[in-house]
């Protein structure tokens, strides 16, 4: 378990969420100038993003272009669908005009109009028609990331935790530390199932921290389904297994399926049965309405987004859905805080109360993913670095290959493992043979190649070698790109006499 | 001075923050369903909107229409201006497509086209061209109360307090308390100068604070100028001297000054000099420009929102200027769970980028709003409910009358001001003849008239009596039937034998 996730987050401070084994935060000579006029939390709140996300940004700015520039960065790690993009663009473009009424105060949670398509939108994807999801269960927030932010915060109290099974979408952990100093503990997950989530395992680790001299008071678990990293989706069973698990030991269970509407058919690598993906996922809305439940309850909340299954990382426009009438009443005005433009919303209502546009942008947009997922694992199984084959988790949804790149550790020199180990900064049991000091060499090795990718450890998986490979952020022929580079990088190097 | 908004808010707790003097909050005869799953904080955030706000949200499904119904509300409480929204909606519905790849994560902060056009704007508006804003200064997030609560949250720990002038823009108190915990401090203004924002005034609240048996640890002052409710400017020397106060005190200055291009001209009810509004404003960016400073330093920072100058409350686009590089650098991130859409932000910069457009834009806001502004006091001046000359204080900028309203206490009855002092609940010292309770009992003829306006004790007022009325938030044909109303609601009723 990786202890630097573990345990409470001071209020309002993000350093006690910041992965042990992750590499250090770009260090500064001294503090930017004025933070000495901040508070304490303010002065916590300083932390820098983690470098892989850093360099994210900083490759924005250097982006590879076969034709107009070759050496630049080829960024597989952010989760981004840039593949549909065009297609949503082109329907904001056709958006009627806004009626002047609208610029004035309206429900912070969310326009009615816009409240009410996604309702529709959900009774049909998540309920497939089950049950009608009212209005009123919808709250608009500005990205998903505001909506967990929002309901760490009315859930739990500074200090208490959340339990997330590893490998782990690394913004839960932020998102719950940053403004609502919720601590994230982590259940790690079986490699040998390619990482499946089970409740079995969430047993485990509620018990792992339970048997602590100070456990963290645990409020909550959030279930990502499907999954970020792996893009397994969940058997029917075992969503209906996690919701008793977690109402059995009082905690709210949060299911994000924010990618709900991006399962890929087929699946590449195998590892699809009979159904199609969009019919073997199944939401945690359906596992309840199959159980004769009129409702999610007050303990059952899912949170999506626009960012995911339609392109839309920049909209900000995240949505919680809940039946619980408090949490409703609270988000009716700590939305405040992060309401989303009237003005982006109407273009949003104008576009999913559009049905035939909506079933083909669907349609098509799974036909992209797919091929580009499809391509990216052709791109992986025919690659040898190092002489190596190199696998990953069959996914069923999603924009990630979990991959498995521990077969290059083996090409790693000792020298660079070893001011991988120095260069992490952190006490590391295993000195330069430390695992996690050779994820960080390869993926210290892949920065140098321009090909970036999230390491395992940013996951918080508890084994290393494993990185996160979005294929929805690059076109096919970059993934190829991609993986040239890689196997270049791994070459071994020629030995002039 | 109001003991409710002062003292330590709890951590999260917006309940410190209601004023002792306003009414209750609607009571329930138990909490929302659901209420016993929520966190502390959660359950302390459950605090609803106050009254005059949800009767505003009420009224709004009931508006007056002189043909289609004219029995209906006219709001005159909700800080906005629908005068112009029909330009900026044009201007909106004129926007150019959004490119695809704008769709993709951006900086938290805001895109950079917005943030160079918000540069320029300010260092033309604010600065008068005798300095130019850096595009690093500038920093949006979804709405002014959004920058307001991550500004509190990042200068001030919770318990802490920030100092504001009375009577004040109520949205500070539960913008700070809400989520950052951070508690308020009055600093009552003298109503002979029409609550004139002073340095000495400053000066008498901080010793206040220090002589308490256990102070608030001050982090900050908020001067909203131009005033809100008071519409009211300050002077060049006043703003100069409430910066050095600030400083002397070790306090940071955050300059609210949402109204900056909203100035009347010619300002209604006199009290102008010989200077257009627009010049009298002065910025508290020019007064460092003239005093030689290349900044805002670490510990004066403004804030802005398209909500009130572009009639946008709805597009929840708020603005910071700061210069403080500690502050820049977490806004850099927490931003995030407030960022605005892409989409809304383009729309924005195209629009502060189209010079011609944005000329005439201001010109025939100033128009419209100096219009109102003339029409609203001429009906105030014009009616006489109960007899009685109504006043209010000269407003420079914004879009409010701060109306005196004591003449119509002597009008109430007796029965109706005890049922007020009974209705809201709270230990009053003086019963039924209570100066609050009078208030209040105006307030209520006022809405059973359909005519809803803001109780100065919303706006933590230490004399009872005075009403903010908003007058670009209707026609001017509805203020006028809406001072009919009110003369109406006070003319005595006739006794019949």
């Amino acid at each position: 378990m990786a202890p630097g996730v573990d345990g409470a987050a001071p209020p309002g401070g993000a350093d006690a969420a910041a992965p042990t084994n992750a590499p250090p935060p770009a260090s500064k000579a001294s503090p930017p100038d004025g933070a000495s006029r901040l508070s304490a939390r303010g002065r916590s709140l300083l932390a820098p993003f983690p470098e892989y996300l850093q360099l994210s940004f900083a490759a924005s700015a250097d982006p590879y272009d076969a034709d107009t520039n070759p050496r630049g960065f080829i960024s597989l790690s952010v989760a981004e669908n840039r593949l549909s993009a065009d297609l949503v663009a082109d329907r904001l473009a056709r958006r009627p005009p806004l009626p002047a009424g609208d610029l004035a105060y309206g429900n912070m949670s969310g326009t009615p109009d816009l409240r009410a398509a996604l309702a529709a939108l959900f009774s049909a994807s998540l309920l497939r028609g089950k049950r009608s999801i009212p209005v009123d269960a919808v709250h608009l927030a500005s990205g998903a990331g505001a909506v967990i932010d929002l309901l760490g915060s009315v859930l739990a109290d500074p200090g208490d935790g959340v339990l997330i099974p590893t490998p782990l979408y690394y913004g839960f952990v932020r998102d719950l530390a940053s403004r609502a100093g919720v601590a994230t503990v982590a259940a790690p997950m079986d490699p040998a199932t390619g990482f499946a989530i089970t409740a079995a395992e969430l047993e485990d680790a509620w018990r792992a921290n339970a048997r602590r001299v100070t456990p963290v008071p645990l409020r909550a678990v959030i279930i990502c389904n499907p999954g970020n990293p792996t893009g397994a989706v969940m058997p029917r069973a075992e969503v209906a297994a996690v919701v008793a698990w977690a109402r059995a030991k009082g905690l709210h269970a949060i299911f994000d399926e924010i990618y709900v509407h991006s399962t890929l058919e087929p699946p590449p690598l195998g590892g699809g049965d009979d159904d199609p993906a969009a019919d073997r996922f199944v939401s945690v809305a359906e596992v309840l309405a199959d159980a004769g439940e009129g409702g999610l309850g007050n303990d059952v909340h899912i949170v999506w987004s626009f960012s995911k299954d339609f392109c839309g990382n920049a909209l900000r426009a995240g949505v919680l859905l809940t039946d619980n009438a408090a949490v409703r009443e609270v988000f009716e005005t700590v939305t405040y805080f992060s309401s989303v433009a009237a003005d982006t919303q109407a273009a949003l209502a104008d576009a999913l109360t559009d049905g035939p546009w909506l079933e083909g942008y669907f349609a098509e947009n799974r036909r992209r993913l797919s091929s580009a997922a499809a391509a990216a694992a052709e791109a992986m199984q025919a690659a040898r670095p190092a002489g190596a084959a190199i696998s990953a988790v069959a996914p069923a949804a999603g924009f990630f290959l979990w991959t498995d790149l521990r077969p290059l550790f083996g090409a790693l020199t000792y020298a660079e493992t070893a001011a991988a180990a120095a260069a992490r900064g952190v006490a590391l049991a295993g000195g330069p043979d430390d695992e996690f000091a050779r994820e960080y060499a390869v993926f210290k090795r892949l920065v140098r190649a321009k090909v970036l990718v999230t390491p395992g450890d940013q996951c918080c998986c508890e084994e290393a070698g494993w990185f996160r490979f979005c294929f929805a952020s690059a076109t096919e022929a970059e993934v190829r790109v991609a993986w040239a580079r890689i196997e270049d990088a791994f070459r071994p190097q020629p030995v002039f006499p």
